[in-house]
């Protein structure tokens, strides 16, 4: 099963195009989880485990596994033991190098891990990133635009008549026939989101940058007209819990943000009548 | 003591501004070495010991650590344990992420691990770099012009009258007053090198690209008008010795392929001048 049909699947079984971030971080987590011997793992499984029901799958920031070394890998390995198979797993790590080099990250992070997805950065071009699209069940996320501040130092620059990530996608997507070529446009970026979706309602999406990053998320959805997108929510879902909370508290605040940004999502799509496209 | 400094000493004291890249493969290396617990780290230290009073340092691509799980962080974290400390480390990483991602990297190679420098992208823009830049004594090297044949992709195209890698160029050099942002140039882009260097002398540079991916050595030195350069050699050294050799064939070709780089290098310099600005 590719990713567009695992995509499909858990999005019309668990009515849900939402992505949890895991950047857990050990200063950030409720302090109850401090006790156990791996508190990343302990945590992420209790997020799992509150929310897997409600998501169509995680993304796995590797800045916060590689911080923590040796037994952040362990961490790492173990939450995707966790994550049911039927779920989306997205590795964040945003790599791109020279053909041998992109061939270890895909080995690592396609093979060996078997994420159903990687975001991958293309400014080294189509070698950086032709090892990755061998394997045609998964997607690469291209970055596009993003949702920091920096997108407008190169993003936007003017290539004649297109924008720098205009001219990124078109190329990358003349790399693969097999619809394994997505991209990551930050959810502030709604007006460039419609223009894109429009005319390419197909090429998987993962959009971060609402909740702590915070957008109009009615906004968002209504320049949206695509069939293959994940939105991310990292901070928004996994700190909704302060970090004196126990476990009777933690657990309902966890439950309540991701409830409430699965319920909104699905709303608007409904306004906007995406809801038969993309169930 | 900054970058710079150290580059300078090292340069002095080994005669040297060869790094040498630990891109450990364990389906490469001579084979008497799968015997040892970690064969990455013994391969890794007997290099270290055969070329440390030859090179400025070590350059090690996080894609060979990453893709051994936690053995490899472990191989990674004793292997910067037996670089001596006047040597350079040089985290290949090409990383680049939004800012509370960013920092998560810089506090994980700069200061758990003391790299003295990483490769950076810069395509999400400056708060994906600043975070590196605050530890003003640690380099950046940002990905300028790459040596692989998908440079041409994008980092060639045409912004106004300047190209795509020009402006990354002259935008990430107004993001620090303190020398210590630098950029990566493969050595097949003598005359890009040229131009740049005749009017950067003391940006460091970091030049992968010679050896395996053989390109003219002579031809380079002649355009590199740089104070503070290294020039990076993987395959060609770590490799240059058989699978089947036993230790006592090892070590003579490891050490033969770094002299002769080494001694080639400064020939070169010395036909261009360049001896007494740069050691």
């Amino acid at each position: 099963m590719n990713y567009s049909e695992k995509l499909q699947k858990i999005v019309s079984k668990n009515k849900s195009n939402v992505v949890i971030g895991l950047d857990t971080d050990l200063n950030k987590i409720p302090e109850y989880f401090l006790k156990y011997k791996d508190p990343v793992f302990e945590f992420n499984k209790k997020i799992i485990e509150i929310t897997k029901k409600h998501v169509a799958g995680y993304k796995l920031n590797m800045a916060f596994y590689e911080c923590l070394e040796e037994k952040g890998i362990s961490a790492l390995k173990q939450t995707l033991a966790a994550i049911p198979n039927d779920l989306l797993k997205i590795c964040d790590a945003k790599r791109g190098d020279i053909d041998n080099t992109a061939e270890m990250y895909a080995v690592t992070y396609f093979d060996k891990y078997d994420f159903d997805a990687i975001t991958l950065n293309a400014y080294m071009g189509k070698d950086s990133i032709a090892p990755f699209l061998k394997r045609k069940d998964k997607v690469v996320f291209i970055l596009a635009l993003t949702s920091n501040s920096g997108h407008t130092d190169f993003q936007k620059l003017n290539i004649g008549s297109k924008y720098l990530y205009e001219e990124i996608i078109e190329k990358s997507l003349s790399w693969s026939k097999d619809n394994n070529v997505g991209f990551v446009f930050g959810a502030n970026h709604t007006e460039e989101i419609n223009n894109f979706t429009s005319s390419n309602p197909d090429v998987p999406l993962l959009i971060p940058g609402i909740g702590a990053q915070s957008n109009d998320l009615k906004n968002l959805i209504s320049n949206l007209h695509s069939n293959s997108f994940v939105i991310n929510s990292s901070r928004g879902i996994i700190y909704s819990a302060e970090k004196n909370y126990n476990s009777n508290e933690f657990e309902p605040a966890v439950r309540l943000s991701i409830m409430n940004l699965k319920n909104d999502i699905n709303k608007y799509k409904k306004e906007n009548s995406l809801h038969n496209q993309s169930t």
